[in-house]
C-alpha cells in the first residue's frame, strides 16, 4: 500500500525537509511517526527539499510500509494517527491511496511558491518566523512590473545559489505576481520547477526592483547574463512557504 | 514625562504580564528594556493582568523614568528603540505622552478581548498555542443566541474562577458575538471590566451550548445562580488575546 500524504509544517525548528543524521527535520519526524503506527519501518519520500526555516502550507510525501503484512489503515485515520506522534508544529492534513507507480518527486507538473513581507516600521510578535520584516514601503506595481518578465521558459542560472551541482538551469515559470493582503505583501510564483534559493532570490532582486537599484526592464538582461551577482539578495528562509503541489 | 505605550505579544513563553521575581514575564521584559534605554530605572505599568500564555494585540503601560535628568526621547523613536531591547514575540507598536493624571489602569473605559477557535480533525501547525483547536463542528447560531443574555451589567461570579478575593462582582458587557473569519471562529466580547477567567469561562460556556448540554435559554439561569460549577468550562489561555483597550 503506497499513501499520499498532505503536510503542513512550521519550518522554524528544522533543518528542512531531508533526513539528515544529527539534525532534526521533518521527514525524520514523519518516518519516525509512521514507524510507530504501522509498527515497522516505512519509506517516506518527499516532493521537494525545503530549507532549513522554510514552510510548507500542501507538502506531498507518499508513505510506504516496508514489509507486506503491514496493518492496513484506513485514509480518513491515518492523519489523526500520525498527529499523535508528531509535534505541534508539523500535521499530516489528509491521506490518500495512490497506484505503485506514482512518484511523489518526478511526477510533480507544477509548484506553488509564497513569500510573505511585512512591511512595518515596528515588528509583529505574531509574524516572526512568518515572514521578512522590510521597513520602508515597497512599490507592488514596479515589482510586478518586473515579476513579468520573470515568466516563461528561461535559462534562470542568474538566480541560482552557489552550491548547487545541477548543470540544467533552464525551468519555466508560469505565473509570478505581487499582492497586498490583510497587511502583508503576499509573493506567488508558480513554476515546473526551481533552482536552489530560486524563490529568495527572485524576491530580493524584486526588492531591489522597487527601491530603484534595478528596472524592471533590466530583468531580462539579468537574466541573459546568467550571472548571480547580478541580481538582487536572498532574502531570509522564514519569509518561504510551500503553498501548492500540482501533479 | 509620562509615556503611553501600545504593545502587542505572543505571550506563549511568559508566564502573562506582571512582573514576578523568578518567572519571565512581559512587564519584566518591558522594565529592563526601558532601563537600559533611558539609563535609569523606569516604572512600568500595565492597563491589566493578563495570565500565563494570553497573547496582546493592544496592550497598554505608562513608562515614568524615576529620575528628573531623564533623557527625553521622541516619541516616534521611542518604540523603535525599546523594541531592539525587547525579544521578536513582544514589540512596542506606538508611544505617545499623556498627562500625570492619567492612570492606565483605571481610566480605562471598556476592553475587547478576541477569543480563536479552529474547528479542524487536524492540527494546523500555524495555529500552535494561537487558537483552541475543536474538533466537532460547533453551532454559531446557539452559541450566539447564548451570547446575547450575557450583555447587560449582571452579577457575572459564576463566571469567575476559584482563587480570586474580589468582593464586587458585578461587571457591564457591551457585546458578545461569535464570527467565522477566514476558517476561525472568532468570539469578541467588550465589557467595563472583566473577573479573573471570565472571558475564558464564557466561551467554554458558549461551547456547552454549541454541543446541547446547556441551552441558551439556561443562561440568565447560570447567571443567577452564581454558581460556577453549573457554567461550562475554562478553555485554555493560548486562544485569548486582548484585542483592545479604550479609554
Amino acid at each position: 500500500m503506497k499513501y499520499l500524504l498532505t503536510i503542513a509544517y512550521d519550518g522554524t525548528a528544522y533543518c528542512g525537509w531531508q533526513i539528515q543524521p544529527d539534525n532534526d527535520t521533518v521527514q525524520g519526524r514523519i518516518t519516525e511517526a509512521a514507524k510507530k503506527i504501522f509498527g515497522m519501518p516505512c519509506s517516506i519520500s518527499g516532493c521537494s527539499r525545503t530549507d532549513s526555516g522554510v514552510h510548507a502550507l500542501d507538502f506531498k510525501a507518499t508513505l510506504e510500509p516496508t514489509a507486506d503484512n503491514a496493518p492496513i489503515i484506513p485514509c480518513n485515520r491515518l492523519p489523526i494517527a500520525l498527529n499523535t506522534c508528531l509535534p505541534p508544529d508539523i500535521s499530516v492534513l489528509s491521506a490518500e491511496t495512490v497506484d505503485d507507480t506514482f512518484h511523489v518527486r518526478y511526477d510533480v507538473k507544477r509548484k506553488e511558491y509564497l513569500y510573505r513581507i511585512k512591511v512595518s516600521n515596528v515588528k509583529d510578535p505574531f509574524e516572526k518566523n512568518r515572514s521578512y520584516l522590510v521597513y520602508k514601503p515597497l512599490s507592488i506595481e514596479l515589482m510586478n512590473k518586473a515579476a513579468e518578465y520573470i515568466i516563461g521558459k528561461q535559462d534562470f542560472a542568474c538566480f541560482m545559489a552557489s552550491g548547487s551541482n545541477i548543470k540544467d538551469t533552464v525551468r519555466t515559470v508560469y505565473s509570478a505576481h505581487f499582492e497586498e493582503k490583510n497587511g502583508i505583501i503576499e509573493f506567488r510564483i508558480q513554476g515546473d520547477g526551481f533552482l536552489y534559493n530560486m524563490v529568495r532570490i527572485i524576491v530580493g532582486t524584486m526588492l531591489s526592483v522597487s527601491n530603484g537599484s534595478i528596472t524592471p526592464q533590466e530583468i531580462p538582461e539579468i537574466i541573459a547574463s546568467k550571472d548571480r551577482t547580478r541580481a538582487g539578495m536572498t532574502v531570509p528562509a522564514s519569509g518561504l512557504y510551500l503553498a501548492r503541489v500540482y501533479y
